[in-house]
Parts: C-alpha cells; structure tokens; sequence
C-alpha cells in the first residue's frame, strides 16, 4: 500500500502549484495528477456539478491505484470534500483549504484576514468558515479574482496588466489603511505564479498560499497511517489530462517550477 | 415548420451578442439559445472535444424543435461545422466564421486582415482559409486573444486593464504602419463589447464583428428555403444552460444587450 502513488486532483492546471510543494516536501513519494483540463475552470461553476466532476475524477484515481487523494483545487475543495469523504470512506482525502486557513490563523496580528479566490470559492464561503472556525471573531473579506486565473494560464505573470488588475481587486481592501488586513490569502491554485505583482500591490499584508501548508498536513497524515514510502528511488510524477496534452506541457512549466515531458502526459476521459 | 424557433448554440455567454444581432434582423422570429455553461470555454479545448460537444448541443436543439440552427461560437464553427453538417443532413445550420470572412474580404483595401480570435479558433486556420478562399492574395494575421474573454465575462469592458491587454495583443500588428492591416475581425463572440477600446487601440483599423453579417446570411437562408415566419406576434427568447443559471442572468446582459429574466433561463443537461 505504501508503495502506491499518491493522487493530486485538479480542475486542470493550477493544481501543479500545489504538486509542486508536494514533491519539494515529500521528495520520495509518487504522483499521479489528474487535470480536468477538459471542463476547467470550475471556478464559475455551480457547486452541484463541480462535486460531480470531482467525484468521477477520484474514481479515476483510485481505479488505478493510490494511497491518498489531494483536492488540490480550492474550488472542489470547497464543494466536494463532503462527497468525497462518504464515497471514498477509506481512502485520506485532505483539501486545500483547511491547510490554508490554518496557514492564514498562524499568520495574522490583526484578526483582518483577506482571501482571494474564484466566484465559487468565494460564494461558498469555506474559507470564512474554516478561518472562523480557529478564529473566532476574525474579520474575513473575500474577493472574487476570476481574471488572475487566465492572466496566470497566459503565462502574464508580471507586467501593466497584471499589475493593473490587482490594483483593481485589492483597492477596496486597501481604501483605509488603519483596517486593511495583515493577511492575504491566496485561494486559488492558479494564484501563486503572480505572488510577486500581488505583495508589490498589497503593499504590507503577508501572502499566505495553502500549498505548503497542505504539503505538511500531508506528509503528517501518511506518517499517522502508516502509508510513507519507504522507497528511496521514486518522485515520478504521471499527469493524467482530459483534454489538451500540448497545451498542458506549454503551460503547466509556469505552475510546476520545471518543464513537462510529453510522455509524462497521458489523455482520459472521465 | 416555419413557426418554429431558430436554435442557437454557444460555448456558453458570448454568443448572446450574436443572439442581440439576429433579434434585430429577425423581430418576427423565435429563438432558443443555449449556451453550454458547464463546460466552458470552448476556445482553449482542442477540436474533438469541441466537435463532440457541439454534436450533443444541436441533438438538444433538434430534439425540442428548430427549423435553423446558427453555431455563434467561432471556435465551434471552426472545428464542429462539417460533422453537424453530416449528422443532420436536413437542418439548415450555419457558423458565424464564413459570414466573418465575406465581411473582411468585402471591409479591406489593402488586403492586410488581421483576426482576433481565441488560442483554438487560431490553431484551427479556419478564417485564414475562409478569407484566402475570397480572396486569394490577402495577407491575414491571426492573434490568439485569449483574456479577452475573462474581461468581457469579468464585465471589465474599459478601463486601464482592458487598455492594457489590448496594447499588449495588438502590438505586433501596430509595429509597422506601413504594413498594418485595415481590417480587425473579431473572431470571437465575447469580443464586441469591447470592441469601443479595441478600436481605441487599433487606430485606424476597420474593426468587423461576424454578427451583423451571420444575421443576414441567416434572413436569407430562411427566405431561401421558405422557412421564415409568417407570424407577427414573436420575438420570445427561451434560453438553455448546462450550469449556472443565476450567473447567466447576471452576466448576459453585458453581450445581449438588454436584461435578462430569470424565468427565461432553463438549466440543461447534455
């Protein structure tokens, strides 16, 4: 068991940011990623289909063999998480967004905690929960940033434009300087590539990005189970793809921090 | 068979702009529009995915009762014409490529045409080949404008941002004027309410938006075959999305032109 791979699921490539801080942590384990590539972005979709497509993507996962399943998509963190748990019930399962509300809790002074995401993260309100949750009485603002989504697919991580949108996204948080929030979160998996416009526009807030947090949570849940390898020659990564294997290894290098091989590329359809 | 709706089939929200065209050429029709929400966007998937869906959209249409259909969606033009064709031999079904093309070829004087269009209407070369097929000799550059998109949807359609994205993608063609193209299409049915700073930015190009044109090929067609409308009280709109109604509602109005009822918007399944 032990010897499996482990799962990353994403809504498509934003994820391999969160793959990313997986293998950096966890440099002996195997993945296999799955990338909706086909019907992303889930961000502007309802939370009853974006629990659907989850829940066939980790079927898919688990007919070929792994020993846990990151949701490394906050959006199906947010809408699936429940679902996933009672059809998967033996299989550890963890998402992003408890780790980044826990990052976010550790790191503010202030109790004022910003959080960027997509229309559904924000509309579900799971990270205000989450935060609430181990903060009682934090004053949490969330802000739609559906566009740093295809800014970062793009490849336009700095520059006018980005630079631009964010001031256009963080000018309200920053209208009164004495109750701005210390903290901002970065709720989206596609956000991390543009982290550096962002601190530059959010001036003194402290980014918080949930993949490293997610990494720990991780590797902790393994050690509890019992399920790290003990391998010593592994990090092969397998990336499983519904649609547009070029577009993937063009784009995926931005996300991941290293190039993409094609045969590390696979089609399916789910 | 003449009292019938027209179908119109989009991606998802932009082709509203092209639904608020054929409601002006046509105010004695029907139309059922549906947009398919869910799996948005169309322009990044490559073109068999997009065939498939297409093909699953039309037996929608087909199925409730069209006597026309129009694919206002570039990219679904592009890749699923010929197999829609195929599949129903009988039903009149046209794109909005070909019409973009005549428009072109009938705006240019020097020749030079450059198309903004999404990453997968550009890979697929249909405007290339619909234009040069009109007129041998035209010198056509294609530009994949893919954020274009987020902005319309985003409603972001002036200001600094969308100033910004448009210097960026317009810049390789405004590079020399001497060789600058005289006609900009908008290859792309999320483009014209932007269309105000395209212009803006692209001087004294001749921007042409497939719409207008796509109308009248339709009003003729219909005249053609005997299949327009004897009916004077019309006009209706039924809409249909595969996700995310509330959003449809909220966001159309920006491409329709016009609110949109709640109780206009069915949601589907394909």
């Amino acid at each position: 068991m032990s010897t499996l791979p482990i799962g990353v699921f994403d809504s498509g490539i934003g994820g391999l940011t969160v793959l990313k801080a997986l293998m950096a942590r966890l440099p002996a384990e195997n993945f296999v990623y799955l990338g909706d590539t086909a019907r992303l972005p889930y961000g502007t979709k309802t939370a009853g289909t974006v629990e659907r497509y989850a829940l066939q993507a980790v079927d898919e996962l688990t007919r070929r063999g792994v020993k846990a399943v990151v949701i490394a998509c906050n959006t199906a963190s947010a809408a699936a998480l429940p679902a996933l748990e009672a059809a998967h019930p033996d299989l550890p399962v963890i998402g992003v967004i408890e780790p980044g509300a826990q990052a976010a809790v550790a790191a503010t002074n202030s109790g004022r905690i910003a959080v960027l995401a997509t229309e559904g993260t924000v509309r579900g309100g799971a990270y205000q929960r989450e935060i609430l949750k181990r903060l009682p009485g934090a004053r949490v603002t969330a802000v739609p940033a559906t566009l740093f989504v295809a800014l970062a697919e793009e490849g336009w991580i700095h520059g006018e434009v980005v630079t631009a949108t964010a001031r256009r996204y963080l000018a309200p948080l920053l209208e009164h300087a004495e109750t701005a929030p210390d903290v901002l979160v970065l709720g989206c998996t596609h956000f991390p590539p543009l982290a550096g416009v962002i601190q530059q526009v959010a001036g003194p807030m402290r980014i918080v990005d949930s993949a490293v947090t997610t990494a720990d949570a991780l590797a902790q849940l393994l050690s509890v189970r019992g399920l790290a390898t003990a391998a010593a020659d592994s990090g092969a990564v397998h990336c499983l793809v519904t649609d547009g294997e070029e577009r993937f290894v063009r784009v995926g290098p931005v996300f991941l921090g290293r190039a993409i091989a094609p045969a590390e590329v696979e089609r399916v359809d789910l």
